[in-house]
Order: structure tokens, then C-alpha cells, then sequence
């Protein structure tokens, strides 16, 4: 046991530092939100810069402080009803650090049991996916 | 032990699914590589796309194989002797299955003891990077 336990902590590492490695090298921006808490749980450098704070300022807090949307409804609500909805159009909402308006693309996820949210903060300048983007 | 296996387990789990999920919604086309082998030990669709071929017939695969170097040094000791160097300039190789140019940013790293090299490959029609390439 002490041996299977030593490998599962190797293999942990191991693939902690590949997914360290993957945040860094990715030109995206992107989050992590625990859908029980609403919190961010993991975001890399440039998810800080579209959303105007610093990383380690954004990691723990709600992800609704960081994004609001212009109808009103809280930024999670939106993007948990955008990421069950089979549409793959982004979700149009503004960086309240940067005032910058974003397109976030979700993926909901489940890992060790709890509901997870991934999204990809696109600048809307970005131009490629603008045809495919909801209002 | 029971419980710190189940927890390294879940953990171990949860990361990897992760890291699955981070793969797919990235834009960035990205490999993975043993240092140790020269063979690709992850990939993501868009890579596989940028190469040229399917994911499930590159892993595994030399990444010589995959792609090629105009000075007919072999793709891993450019891309090596690149992720050694201090410069952050992209290196320009050819992917041998589609025949198309690309940019490579690298990062080495060590996980679990084995030396990896983790690589975005950039199409030159991005050109947000094209002033910052070696030729």
C-alpha cells in the first residue's frame, strides 16, 4: 500500500505540473469555477489580464464579482444556463476589473464529485468566433 | 492508508478530468512529449489537426516523425536545444503530414522524475506572433 500510495502521489504531481505547464503555454484565458461555491478555483495569467485583477487577487472569489452581465442575471447563472443548452455560441459578458466585454466559452464538468464550470474568456476583438456569438 | 489512497485516488482524478476538459476548450493547438523517448505522449484535437493526422494515430508516435526541420536537424534537438535556450522566440517547423508551417513555443519541464517538453503549435497565419520568430 505504501508503494501504490507513493506512485498515486507520484502520478498527482506529475500531471499537477503538466496542467501548470498547459495554463501557461495556452495564449487563452481561462477559469475554473466550482459551480457549489460560485468560486474561482483556478485561473492562469491571462484570465487575470481579461479580467483587469491579478491571479492571485481572483483565485478564491466569487465569479460573479469579476463578470456581470448586461441583463441583469448573475455571470454564473448565465453561464451554467449556456453550458447545459446544447448551443455552442459564447456568452457575451463584461469584465467589471477592466470594464472590457468578453465571450466566454463553457464546458460543465464533474471531478471528484463536485460540479465544475471551465470557460475560455475570448476578447471580442478576437474577430474568428464573432459570427457565432449571442447577444 | 485506506483512506489516503481513496483520497490520492479522487484527487488524481479530479485533475485529470481537468486537464481533459482544459485540452478541449484551449484554441491552442498543444503536444506533449517525453524527452526521454521523442514520443508524444499527449496531444489535443486542434494539434492533430495542425499535424496533419488523428490523435490516436500520433500518441505515441516519434515526434520526428510528425514534424521536420528545414536545416535537417531533427524536430526534437531543435526543439530541445530552443526550450534550453533563454530566447522566447518561436521555432519555425514543417508538419510533415499536411506540409504546413508552424511556429513552436516550448516548455521543458521534469514530472515524476522524467524530462517532458511541452509545445504550442502556432500557425504562421496567426501573425500576433510573426515579428518574434527565428527563421
Amino acid at each position: 500500500a505504501q508503494l501504490a500510495l507513493e506512485r498515486d502521489y507520484e502520478a498527482n504531481r506529475e500531471i499537477a505540473t503538466r496542467m501548470r505547464v498547459l495554463m501557461d503555454l495556452t495564449r487563452d484565458a481561462i477559469v475554473f469555477v466550482s459551480l457549489s461555491s460560485g468560486r474561482i478555483s483556478g485561473l492562469n495569467t491571462a484570465a487575470a489580464v481579461a479580467l483587469g485583477a491579478k491571479v492571485a487577487d481572483l483565485k478564491g472569489t466569487p465569479l460573479s464579482d469579476a463578470l456581470r452581465s448586461d441583463t441583469g442575471a448573475s455571470a454564473l447563472d448565465v453561464l451554467s444556463a449556456a453550458g447545459r443548452s446544447e448551443d455552442s455560441a459564447g456568452v457575451r459578458l463584461t469584465a467589471t476589473g477592466s470594464g472590457v466585454e468578453l465571450v466566454l466559452h463553457i464546458t460543465l464538468f464533474r471531478a471528484a464529485g463536485e460540479r465544475m464550470l471551465a470557460c475560455r474568456l475570448d476578447q471580442i476583438e478576437d474577430g474568428t468566433q464573432s459570427e457565432n456569438v449571442l447577444g
